[in-house]
């Protein structure tokens, strides 16, 4: 069923996941679209952003920098808004916006954390090239593993949203640009759509013996998005100095319990001591204050300039959002996953 | 046996350790002293600096910042030496040199890497307080942790040669300092002589719970010195942009393998990822080049002034030195541990 005037549709959150979610971990309801009070604007969502950090927005402890999802309320959500009522003296019917409405139909808002988009052509960007996931990646590649001409920087996850543009603005500093992904196809578009120097499957047996054969030099940025066995694979070749920017460990996301051992906490804090490696997390609403004015004026001139290419995966209807997800998670998509909820 | 004009005794490497060290790894040899050539200078050590990093030498792989010791060489070590006989221009018979003369009475040396110490009253600070490990806390410490003012500040090995610095350090730049040490002996040292405002000890029940309750807004620096137990007491409790500097992993040095599980990486990622952490492991030979002078003056107005106290652990005789350096991986000492392998 399309968006209707008068029903709201919302994907609720019926339960929480026990290590991968399902498809019963969702359920789609309706209700009246709400009227805006004074101050308030009334939200039709155009496009739904799916990112893996809602993942740990599901569990009942949430996330240090968002809480968690209530059982029986909308899963959370980056959008792209048209105003479509306003009592709010800053927005006007048919602006368009980029908001936080999650996965619905329309959502009210106070205006707070809403920013217009004016009359964006592709306002989908906002969700992914000129928006949160490309922003990760600039501020993580370029703040934290600031790579330098020559040297070599491996993407552990090669054509995700955040990876792809990890890629190319690696690529456009000057270094060798190593991909990891999962399948052929995959290692296929990273090499000639994403311009990675080579792009290796993640599933192939012996995939530390390959990394080691494509990066003769040694690894100088990890950007780390997966964990588990392609985190195996580089650690090894990290060279001294070597940076690790942490943006994710999307392996591990539906882990229940730490997994079985043997334990490799006392490898890892190993190769960061004798390879002098700095390892740093980081959480891109941190960034926002400092750093999006200049992401948003370079990302422009680069896409203008057909430097960046804008991969994105989009999925049709609202009440697909919750087998895109579980796809997302099982790295089904290639580029920026979003779902467009109605047309314009 | 004392040390002798003619005599050259050597402790050698006799056997790669399987985990912990035993005497048996070590023995006792005697050479003639070798005759100095042109450019070569002939030492004598008085001190001779134990330190945990010679473990990783003791394995066939070495370490990335050394080689491995052979098998039937002398374990190598870094001394405070007398020039007994001099063919190099630089310098005299009489003069008091920094060197890397290793486990034995005499070496010969080209000069390189020799410094001269002057007429320093107390030469064994040289491989302390004001030498390597002390430059270690410094750099550590100032350069990576960053403490400010108000911080909380931990250190997993609080009494050892490195740690002892800096829990002084940290308190010096008005931090809140709290150590962690194996047993009440040490820990009483900690509090009442180096300074710390708490210190925990490592074998005793539920550390974790105890950590917290004397860390009540969390802890901003973890001066990382030990892993395994430590480590897992101390994660739950970094605020966020905690930053861990990784100057060793003692409790992993003796490892034959990794140890069995549950795997503590997804977690350890898990948190500097959550928590915008900044894990930078760091060896200090780097660091000489830009900041060693700067310590040096520093550390020196200090100690001058009373504000950083030099604890030593001091064992006479060069062949007391197997079991002391077993000894320093089990903890025993308390303070930067040296050998006194002659009087002066």
């Amino acid at each position: 069923m399309p968006q209707t005037p008068h029903i709201n549709r919302r994907v609720l959150l019926a339960a929480r996941p026990h290590g991968k979610p399902v498809p019963q971990d969702f359920r789609l309801d309706e209700t009246p679209v709400p009227e805006p009070q004074d101050g308030q604007v009334l939200l039709r969502t155009l496009y739904l952003s799916l990112d893996p950090y809602m993942r740990n927005l599901m569990n009942a402890a949430g996330a240090s920098y968002a809480p968690a999802v209530a059982v029986g309320a909308p899963m959370v959500g980056g959008t792209v808004n048209r105003v479509v009522a306003s009592r709010h003296p800053d927005f006007r019917a048919g602006d368009l916006v980029l908001g936080n409405a999650g996965w619905q139909d329309y959502a009210l808002s106070d205006g707070s954390g809403l920013t217009p988009l004016g009359d964006m052509p592709r306002p989908s960007l906002a969700l992914g090239a000129l928006g949160m996931t490309a922003f990760t990646a600039y501020v993580g590649l370029l703040d934290i593993g600031q790579p330098q001409p020559g040297e070599t920087v491996v993407v552990g996850a090669a054509t995700g949203a955040v990876g792809a543009v990890v890629g190319q603005l690696a690529r456009l500093k000057g270094a060798r640009v190593i991909g990891i992904a999962g399948g052929a196809d995959k290692c296929r578009l990273a090499v000639e759509e994403l311009g990675y120097d080579s792009c290796l499957d993640r599933h192939a047996p012996q995939l530390a013996a390959h990394l080691a054969a494509v990066c003769p030099n040694g690894i100088d940025v990890y950007f780390e998005s997966v964990g588990d066995e392609v985190l195996d694979a580089v650690l090894p070749l990290l060279n001294n100095h070597a940076r690790v920017p942490v943006c994710g460990i999307i392996a591990h996301y539906n882990d229940g319990a730490p997994p079985a051992g043997p334990d490799h906490r006392p490898a890892l804090l190993s190769t960061v001591l004798q390879k002098r490696i700095r390892m740093q997390g980081f959480v891109i609403l941190d960034h926002y204050a400092t750093r999006f004015a200049d992401f948003r004026r370079e990302m422009g001139e680069w896409i203008a300039a057909g430097r960046v290419k804008t991969r994105e995966d989009v999925v049709d209807g609202l009440e697909q959002a919750p087998d895109a997800f579980i796809g997302l998670l099982e790295g089904r998509n290639a580029g920026k996953l979003v779902v467009r909820v109605a047309g314009d």
